[in-house]
């Protein structure tokens, strides 16, 4: 081994999970929205003015920030814009989170949590949710160096609602607490209306699902403006340019279609029902979903067996072989058709 | 003060540069290329898939790698894309200068790297570069966690030859070395050519000066495949898919039209040799410029009073108010007609 291998960051590597593309499949393994984005994006591709993009974009990001802040009804000091969720939730993990107490959040969850944790030297504590995939909001109250959590959770695809989300953060005034949204559009109100109340408040969403723009990378945090401006110090140190001009304009447009975005999510919150329903006939266990996808088991198959049967005809659901969900599969809510196709194989598999 | 708010990581607050972008005004500012992305990329927006957005990007961005990696001779696992250099070079940092030994770098170079250093908590050492602003490569031999410098340097606009950088790479096996060669284009032959020799040199670039794509957020770093791992491994724990659909497509056509590239390329070095010419005449000193800009001071006029006077006209340069600096002006290589009303109204004021 080399001496400068010695300096190298210890990550546990981490492959980046399947994207396969193929016309003919169908993809219910990452939770990215069936339908298309806006129709309006069409149009603001054929006059996107190319000689723009020699020019740096607005690192600020004004005008999509702007229009997030109105469609929230918040100054526009309160809006963080990042490539995607992933960078707002990592920057706020790389703000927010210096102490030497450990930071809190649910064993079963988003996994990028604990990676980031390790990259950022944070340490942290898992508290793990009961025998139904709740989590159990008094393990958070206190003693923590800040608490994140995905609302609904994930992969569990639970809601918990604002009352409960109310009580961790009213328990914590002395850390930060993140609440990751990223499928709050469908499931129920947003924590976002708790934020004039609490100055330790961060709301974080995403594009990537509910506005059918997971390629765009686009995803922001919503909190009052102190917390904001210490996430715009640290982003403004580490890359003041990170939303190029085509996300910037492209995203205004997905947040403007007010009408189309509530149109898919409706459709897809319908489609969810009736998948739901026929799962259960087939009987597969899950409480109520609030995501856009459905984390599902069956007393009498194994989740590893139907996945790889699925696989097999080009139907891609998520399966994780990890401690206490080893027996379950994510399922993305897909298009009608393409549910009818999954629930028919399921009927036939079962036989 | 709220007690959350000892948890916040402390930075010092970075305001971005000015981004004023009036169809009237003269913007030589912030190195940005005149001219506008290859024809190609208007066809590519028109026929661009909107329904792609939906879908997340590649997170391994393999077109665009591989376009790199035919463009430059070396394999595809020898290609680390970005969201821009800083991007890439933020994630160089937090890759491999883990060490309690300071990094080296020089004490008039690019801003960043002491703002990364600190985000990151890696300690770091200045060395002064001589009275001439040239980089004395005897300061870097050993003792340091890691090196870093741009090559041509910045703001200075000095090149060294591979000679002088092979001494520094050669006299350094134990620890990284980043050659930051966002300006490399407009100046000699790049580091590149050494990778195969040395297993601990990363040459980082960018398509936000010579390819005039600053609007897209594209660097890319090239070294030998331990060292793409590695920083892939890092890039994958904080945030797999940071290049969006549009970024991956448009840079693959910017790399492609070597012939406009190169075209660009010498139209600006052209103007330069013009505009160094021209400034001379006027009494401004500095050295043979290397990048897309010129250092430049005068021993009759304050730099600060220039900056104010061009501003006023709409003309917009760069002044650094800074330590050995705070008398030159940086001055982006724009159009020909750019150049030429700069030296005109240079001309009259100095009457």
């Amino acid at each position: 081994m080399k001496l400068w291998q010695d300096k190298v960051r210890k990550v546990v590597p981490y492959t980046p999970g399947e994207q396969p593309n193929r016309p003919s499949m169908i993809k219910l393994n990452t939770n990215e929205n069936p339908y298309p984005p806006a129709p309006g994006v069409r149009s603001l591709l054929d006059h996107f003015d190319e000689d723009r993009l020699r020019l740096y974009p607005d690192p600020a990001c004004r005008n999509l920030n702007q229009t997030l802040a109105d469609y929230y009804h918040v100054s526009e000091d309160m809006v963080f814009t990042g490539v995607g969720s992933d960078d707002v939730l990592s920057v706020a993990f790389l703000t927010f989170f210096n102490s030497d107490k450990p930071i809190f959040f649910p064993d079963i969850t988003y996994s990028f949590y604990p990676v980031w944790a390790d990259v950022y030297r944070i340490p942290y504590e898992t508290k793990p949710v009961d025998e139904n995939f709740r989590i159990v909001k008094e393990d958070y109250f206190g003693g923590s160096g800040g608490i994140v959590f995905p609302n609904p959770n994930a992969p569990t695809s639970y809601y918990e609602n604002l009352s409960f989300v109310e009580d961790i953060v009213k328990n914590n005034p002395d850390v930060v607490v993140v609440v990751d949204e990223a499928y709050i559009d469908f499931a129920g109100p947003s924590a976002i209306e708790l934020i004039p109340e609490y100055d330790n408040l961060l709301v974080v969403q995403t594009f990537s699902k509910s506005r059918s723009m997971a390629g765009m990378r686009i995803g922001y945090a919503i909190g009052q403006p102190a917390l904001i401006k210490a996430m715009n110090d640290v982003k403004y140190s580490i890359n003041s340019y990170t939303m190029n001009q085509t996300s910037l304009v492209l995203g205004v447009e997905a947040v403007k279609d007010e009408a189309y975005f509530k149109q898919c999510v409706e459709k897809i919150k319908a489609t969810r029902s009736w998948t739901a329903n026929e799962l259960r006939k087939l009987g597969f266990k899950f409480n109520e979903p609030g995501a856009n996808f459905i984390f599902a088991s069956h007393p009498d198959y194994k989740a590893s067996d139907l996945f790889a049967a699925l696989r097999e005809k080009d139907i891609y659901v998520r399966y994780f072989s990890l401690p206490r969900i080893d027996n379950y599969l994510r399922i993305t809510i897909g298009t009608d058709e393409q549910m009818q196709t999954l629930i028919e194989f399921l009927k036939n598999y079962m036989k």
